[in-house]
């Protein structure tokens, strides 16, 4: 059993929370931005450091790999992402490349020997923030390997012609060829060179701070679905029309939303959760009655099912008149609950108690790139706990201790894998 | 009884509507802006063409001025704007301009005698859709004129550092410089110079149509408040945040909404109109739950203490908790009922009566620059029928009859206003 260091770990997380600090303890670092490059070059300073072959693939991802006793044995890989969504927090993503970093770095300074390369990986654009889609490069990578259902995901045609939603002469193409970091397609992660995946990712959640658990052993990723809710109606000046007759789709939209909550909430799943976190709202101007409102609904739960049901109440909004305007719904899209991979998923638990780590099995309501290379290559997450349960913003916050012992669990669970 | 050129008046019509075509009937024309430049241009060639002269004040505000019989005379001036709201239509603002343009091409053309020069002007940026606030131009060259309350609404300070809303790091004054329309500040409108002004505009309401009426002499500009109601919760992921412990502002919003229209409602004034067309939401991200949300609340009513028990409401609405979101709300700012000039008023109704027009009288509940003008100038209004009194949008449509009956008004409104 190795351990982690907690100093290393600790300055690593000063170090990148710089790179698009936002100025109040929180971070904006879109994807392939100055700020995404400056902490790919931290990495590949540190990596270049325990003496990693630095590899890029065709789409940015960056492999840093160092070699195993075995010339023929397959990479095991360690890999998230540094990207963040607007306003985000210092863990999201970058702490599964910090623990890569971390493991390699022990194992380099323990000289810890091993029969298999390691690989710490960077995952390009997970966020989809700047660029949509969400895991978008792990989605390229792993395509071939995709269920049908989840390819139609990618039915948006060309990745690289995705436009910048804050400048729409932008796409990831051109952020791609201007990065510097646009490899050889050859180097893409692959079954035929590697033979495990770990991500290690902050959980999301309040359930291990609420339980007393440092580290949690994912065993599955919700099923979910994602939809689009558009209210039609007709602008109208704000001073001059006359009540009865406006058809306002912010109103409408409103009061569809309630309902939805009214109903929803009747079906009674407690750990059922949905989100309706973006909102896009035509002129918006506050002399005009809006004549177009949407918003995205996400649904997630284990059970395909109750998924199910919330999916009726959604067909039945869209039935109804709101406010005079019509309602249409669209799938963006879905997927089916994807479970880990038992043995690996065995060695993160049995890391764990070894390390003497308080830990519980958990389930990941988030995506992750991980799950897209569940289709290709065995592979499980490790959670670490979230204060507040808080993500996706600036308080975001685990401890440096915590990040730490989720970097020893992934050390040995690495390890064990190694050693069959 | 002179009457206006319906053929003169289509074509204006036509040519106008081309200047920031949108491609489905309707314009963006953002002041200053190439599409606007190009408006501009249009009226100053057609202006020269009636040989008027031709001032421009220090923020683009254009007079086109032909000569009366009198030389020691005051001008009379007709005023409207050339820019439009995002996919406005092709009569907000610019009917105004191409009336005032049709009575001194009718002056011109039929050799009318009249003893005061006949200034037709455009306003800049009365939308503030680009660069806020709404009737930025005539509040600077009316403010030393304006109630302290309504100059409260200028708080904002420098007018030539508003941010352009699409790239802030554009501003008012660098559009402004660029235009090439920056002239004197000795050329505004001033009492020194002018004796009284009219703005013709389309109603904007279904009022006139539904009653028949081709023309609105306006009586007044409706009293009015303007709030930001603004929700404060906290971002989470949309994946992993148990739901009763959330803090959803967009949620909180819709709520708030749908209470505030059943209890604006109760209060039964059919005449209220209140719009909230204008929202924020942050961060806006589909896999996050909202932390911040906002609506423009925007209230209007003859009478000032119907607004005061809608702002009740507002406050009411502000002391409760929404889903776990606290609520604020901010005024941005009011104005009282505005009544214009009753002899000015009483020269349109004559001449609409002499003309054979059907007409009646209209209160606009909309804000125009002749309402900032007319605490400087004695003024009034003209209303023209809007096709089921739809505006600010790209159905927005007064047929070219109605449009030139209200040039014709206009224009012996004016004379009656001349032969005092």
């Amino acid at each position: 059993m190795y351990t982690c260091s907690l100093e290393r770990m600790t300055d690593k997380i000063k170090t990148m929370s710089r790179f698009g600090d936002a100025g109040h303890g929180g971070i904006t670092r879109y994807t392939l931005s100055p700020e995404d490059l400056q902490a790919r070059g931290e990495f590949l300073k540190r990596m270049e450091a325990v003496g990693a072959e630095i590899e890029i693939d065709d789409v940015a991802n960056i492999y840093a790999t160092i070699p195993g006793s075995d010339p023929a044995a397959k990479r095991i890989c360690m890999a998230s992402h540094c990207d963040s969504v607007k306003n985000g927090g210092n863990y999201d993503g970058i702490l599964g490349v910090m623990s890569a970093m971390e493991v390699l770095e022990t194992v380099t300074a323990e000289n810890i020997p091993h029969k298999h390369p390691l690989t710490a990986m960077i995952w390009t654009n997970e966020e989809g923030s700047l660029y949509p889609p969400a895991m978008m490069c792990s989605g390229i990578v792993c395509y071939d390997y995709l269920p049908e259902d989840i390819r139609a995901k990618f039915k948006y045609g060309n990745m690289m012609e995705s436009k910048s939603i804050l400048d729409s002469s932008k796409t990831f193409g051109d952020a791609l060829d201007k990065s510097g970091f646009k490899g050889s397609k050859d180097n893409r992660l692959h079954p035929s060179k590697y033979k495990y995946m770990f991500e290690t990712h902050i959980e999301q959640g309040p359930i291990l701070e609420d339980s007393g658990k440092h580290i949690g052993g994912v065993d599955c990723v919700l099923g979910m679905f994602n939809y689009r809710v558009r209210f039609y109606g007709q602008t109208t000046h704000a001073g001059t029309f006359p009540m009865p007759k406006r058809k306002d789709a912010f109103f409408a939209a409103s009061s569809a939303l309630v309902y939805l909550h009214e109903e929803i909430d009747r079906l009674g799943y407690s750990d059922l959760v949905y989100t309706t976190g973006e909102v896009v709202c035509h002129p918006c101007v506050h002399t005009c009655v809006p004549d177009y409102f949407d918003f995205s609904f996400d649904a997630r739960h284990e059970d395909p099912r109750v998924l199910e049901k919330v999916l009726d109440l959604l067909k039945t909004c869209a039935s109804k008149i709101w406010s005079g305007c019509t309602c249409e719904i669209e799938k963006a899209w879905n997927r089916d609950t994807v479970y880990w991979d038992k043995t690996l998923v065995s060695y993160v638990k049995a890391a764990a108690e070894e390390a003497g780590i308080p830990h519980m099995y958990v389930h990941s309501g988030a995506g992750h790139d991980a799950q897209f290379a569940s289709y290709m290559l065995p592979t499980t997450m490790i959670f670490v706990q979230s204060k507040n349960g808080l993500s996706h913003c600036e308080p975001e916050f685990s401890s440096a201790e915590h990040c730490t012992e989720g970097a020893t669990v992934l050390l040995n669970a690495v390890l064990k894998a190694d050693a069959e």
